[in-house]
């Protein structure tokens, strides 16, 4: 099987523009079969400061209210995907921008509301397989922003990870996929307050005792469950670490079944 | 030869969802192959309104400058464009939202500064012919919106009547194209304080009578001569008319050489 790499990109590589321009560079320059994956709730929280639209989290997620989900459209779908699109352009990388509603990419259902009402937020149903392998095997590559539609005209803000994820484990069908996602660490923490201290592999048993010990960040937790559900469903590979990884061998945590 | 569509929307349409959502089902019911153009200028006026960023305009043309262009891209690739998909999609049209960047769908070079500096806007050097051959053999409905870019990492402002007759021209060597105009009006009218005078044909030598009677309001001039170039280039048939017509036989202004 041909190599795929399904890359995420976190907002802190997005809103500082040498280091995306840096990262942009590296991914352009990884040979095959590639698909980039971001958000951008920095800049969209930076754009409804500016629009004077209150920006509610709770636990680290965005209610997302229809004046939230306009702003996400703009800057997801518009500015940070566009000018992504643009840069990798001119790096020779043939860039294909979409929401998940572009040609059906992704389908989700619009979260029920149990304790706390999320608004127009998108749980993935599907993958549109077919179309992702159009595109790949035309020599495009897409970048994907975290949106997606419920296919009864309503757009959903998605969380990039979980996207990341979806797409990996569909694609497994057909590539030999690795699966990784940069942010502004170098992997997973043992200590949240040192950068040196990445754990460079974890494996399930690994990863239970480090939980046990309380060595994980919160944060990290439902990060590292994606990573193992994607392992678990046919991914091959999951890395974690800053966006130097992918193009020198930098620390970072590889995980393992 | 096959039939195809290309259709440009006006932003008096798009910032009116009641006849957006009109005009979108109606496009969705057309048989065939089709390509949807759209801008929305007025919707980006807008915003730059409520984010304090001033907009200068020249003869009807924006001066796109930076803080201008962003803009552009939010509200262009991103609201606009996501919200007509997402809607496109719930009508079982497979619509594909794109910017010239994609895939490198629309390139263009910056305009050069004669007595005006139009700042980044783009003159269209070439269309990706194959790229829309390829998806429009997959059943996919391009949606494209004004913005071109230069293949040096420049997103550049394009005027989306331009965009629609270059994508007709290009398109014109593998299909019967038909390009449509749809604005506010019912088509070119011989008194502007009259919606009911539409001029029903315009052939060349009606074009220069009307011109040389001043019977043609100025601003539709270079609309026109956009459509006989269009003509005069492989295109099959143009009309100017309100969305209703691609629906219905609505009086509208057919041009032809």
């Amino acid at each position: 099987m041909d190599k795929l790499f399904v890359v995420k990109i976190g907002g802190n590589i997005i809103e500082n523009s040498t280091k995306l321009e840096s990262f942009l560079q590296d991914f352009s320059e990884l040979k095959g079969f590639k698909i980039l994956i971001h958000g951008g709730g920095k800049k969209a929280t930076a754009m409804a400061n500016k629009l004077n639209i209150p920006v509610q989290m709770i636990e680290g997620r965005r209610i997302t209210d229809e004046d939230n989900l306009n702003i996400i459209t703009m800057m997801y779908g518009g500015e940070i995907n566009k000018n992504i699109v643009v840069k990798l352009q001119a790096l020779n990388c043939n860039a294909i921008g979409l929401s998940g509603a572009d040609g059906n990419l992704i389908s989700a259902v619009k979260r029920s509301v149990k304790d706390i009402d999320y608004g127009f937020v998108g749980d993935i149903t599907e993958i549109n397989l077919n179309l992702f392998l159009l595109l790949l095997e035309n020599a495009l590559t897409p970048v994907c922003c975290a949106i997606s539609h419920d296919k009864n005209g309503q757009l959903l803000n998605t969380n990039a990870d979980t996207i990341a994820s979806s797409i990996a484990k569909s694609l497994s069908s057909h590539f030999e996929v690795s699966l990784w996602y940069c942010f502004e660490k170098n992997g997973v923490l043992g200590s949240i307050s040192d950068e040196q201290s990445v754990i460079e592999l974890i494996n399930p048993e690994i990863y239970d005792d480090l939980k046990s010990k309380e060595m994980i960040n919160l944060g990290m937790i439902p990060k590292i469950d994606n990573c193992f559900d994607a392992l678990k469903n046919g991914v091959n590979m999951v890395k974690i670490g800053s966006p130097k990884m992918i193009k020198i061998n930098e620390v970072h945590t590889t995980l393992i079944l």
